[in-house]
């Protein structure tokens, strides 16, 4: 069944505890290969049937208004995969 | 600065109750498109310099180790974006 994967990440100018946190963590584990982490979230929306232009429309819609908080999040991907 | 992103899913077999409250919102507010909600991670790790083998695979590690629970989670994806 076809499933639309919408990404949202908390805004850039915002700071992002949680992936500061897991930042801090990297460090003090060893791993500096990384010098900065961020966290969002990834919805996988099962659709029954086909995915049409409506469909889509009704994902963006759903992205933007219900899944994501547009004043400290960003809707960064929304695509289909099988 | 390039990034890689690694999304983490609750395992398939595993009841994902953040999705299901999610999925029951969707239909209540009458959107009935979609059948199903998971809802995973989405973690971006900033490199500072060039993504080479061996970044990777310090990325897939940390990923395996400590960005997933592999008990309840599944790594889905880890790929590279500028």
């Amino acid at each position: 069944m076809p499933t639309i994967v919408v990404d949202v990440m908390p805004k850039a100018e915002l700071l992002d505890p949680q992936g500061k946190a897991v930042s801090g963590a990297l460090a003090r584990l060893g791993q500096d290969a990384f010098s900065a982490v961020r966290i969002g979230k990834r919805f996988e929306l099962t659709v029954e049937g086909e995915v049409d232009d409506e469909v889509l429309a009704t994902a963006r819609k759903v992205a933007d208004e219900i899944l994501s908080n547009s004043v400290i999040e960003d809707v960064v991907g929304i695509e289909v995969v099988e």
